[in-house]
């Protein structure tokens, strides 16, 4: 049996029983989803999703909502933390125009996967109509099949979206049925007063759609557009039988909304961060998770996924290459 | 002034104020013992001192003594947890005789420095003798001072020595003044029993050393060649005014022995992971130190620099590559 196989050669490595902690489970997950005990992470790419939300105008956010598409500029030209890092680790990075309020030029290294300039004002309406949200999920979708042909077998995601950690906050209550201020964070800095006012908007929010119970209907309701093409992407990735880098509170979201649809989905996520956000400890918590890297980032984009990729290698490198006990003629515990 | 030009550079890097948490940290810190905004790390290295403890034939272990040479040769042959790390992160590994009870062969790429084979039975006599920890201190700085010319900028410690965790909580009690109880963990694996058993042997050995109080006296006494070499070559690397990474629970004692006689060094040290003993998180506590890993790790070997390693160059690299609001014309917060 594969699960016993590799726990005997993670057992019998140089090194006391189980002291490489957290390493040899990550060893065992990875290869459990591969199904060999001689796991190989190939081709890792980053998909950065952006968008932008109707309800950034309402002001929850410390940014205006701009930033959104500067913030892609900032991507395709290199200058972005996400891409320090993946650089760092020699990551493929793909920026995913999800649906940001600006028109690009032609010509850009950019995903064009718009299904429209922004989402809705979810004070008003849904943020997305049936169609708009069907159309987002596809389009991630699409974006994990194309990387999939590549022969990538690990993927993470990241997002910009100047208001999507409101969506997230939302989207939590909904799925968890927890009350909006314990889903609610500082996201990218808001004082004591913008908090109180961002918990009052969004429980307006909820107060205009009374009726939302379906999964689906949820994430069409308060859901964002790079959320909604993350939720696809996700799918896509498990289909693939990719192994899938989960990010902050944002892409926590995102897979909690697969998981409500298939559970199994966890067996190929690695969380990779928790930021101090407390609704991002809860919901990690929610999922019974525990994350790698704890290190008080709350930059989104993918950064803890990239961050925490060089841990991961190296965890399948010490299953392919450290010397067994017998290999290395070493005395066992007594 | 250095401080604030760095943290300006950091706070005016396109993401939020603070948002790469403790990576700011790291960065002002490495900037700051450089002195310079845009620090490099230059040839990082690893040192492992390995010795044998006379302690250990009491039965403070797990394993058998010739498990430490047993390991040294692991070392150079490449096949240990601390070899994987180092190459996937391009970290020169030095093995460090420091008193292993064995006779290596010739030709070996050992660094010998051994003082004598094991260091001395603690139950019947102190761990060195007077010139035999000099002699140690003398033989650590040695190889630092050697890697120093290289051009080395930034160094990590491990060790190994079956019985080194005896050795290091001791340490612990005397320098911090703590009941041995509170300073001894269960090393590579001990059962109830057999941490009952240390513990006994441990206070033994306090009682057959009453009159113990100075620090020379006190590593002279409870002290191993390897965790002498490596307070001498922390001190070396101070004087170099190399970054000094900090691995687990015997690297974090000698640090605190460094720190008793001169506080300034822990501006140059990165404590790289916190171990699941409660003695290691006691004692990062009590230097008021945050680690940056958390992955439930107890090898030793210098794992927990070697795994941190990369998120500390990520640290530089954004410092270093990534744009500014200004830079990138972003608008920043409102």
């Amino acid at each position: 049996m594969l699960a016993h196989e590799l726990q005997h050669k993670i057992d019998f490595k140089t090194k006391p029983l189980g002291a490489l902690g957290f390493l040899e489970q990550l060893a065992h997950k990875i290869g459990m989803v591969q199904q060999t005990t001689s796991p190989k992470l190939i081709k890792p790419h980053m998909v950065v999703f952006a968008a932008d939300h109707g309800i950034a105008t309402a002001g929850v956010s410390a940014y205006p909502q701009e930033v959104t598409y500067q913030m892609v500029v900032n991507f395709l030209g290199g200058g972005a933390a996400i891409n320090v890092f993946c650089k760092q680790h020699t990551i493929q990075i793909k920026i995913v125009d999800a649906g940001v309020n600006f028109d690009f030029p032609e010509g850009l290294d950019l995903i064009d996967k718009k299904v429209r300039k922004s989402s809705r004002n979810m004070l008003e309406e849904p943020a997305m109509t049936i169609e708009e949200y069907q159309q987002a999920l596809e389009n991630g979708k699409s974006v994990v099949k194309e990387i999939a042909e590549t022969g990538c077998n690990v993927i993470g995601f990241g997002e910009m979206g100047i208001g999507n950690t409101s969506s997230s906050s939302l989207l939590m209550s909904q799925l968890f049925n927890e009350p909006i201020a314990d889903c609610v964070g500082r996201g990218t800095g808001l004082n004591d007063a913008q908090l109180q006012k961002k918990i009052e908007i969004l429980s307006q929010v909820i107060g205009q759609h009374p009726n939302v119970k379906l999964l689906d209907e949820i994430v069409q309701t308060f859901g964002g557009l790079e959320i909604t093409q993350m939720i696809g992407a996700m799918e896509e990735a498990y289909d693939q039988n990719m192994l899938i880098l989960i990010d902050g509170f944002i892409a926590t979201v995102a897979i909690s909304v697969v998981w409500k649809k298939n559970p199994e989905i966890l067996k190929n996520c690695i969380f990779c961060h928790v930021s101090d956000e407390y609704a991002h400890i809860k919901l990690l918590d929610l999922l019974d998770q525990k994350a790698l890297l704890n290190l008080n980032l709350r930059v989104g984009e993918g950064t803890g996924c990239a961050l925490a990729y060089p841990i991961i290698q190296s965890a399948v490198n010490f299953l392919n290459e450290m010397s067994s006990f017998e290999d290395a003629n070493i005395s066992n515990k007594e």
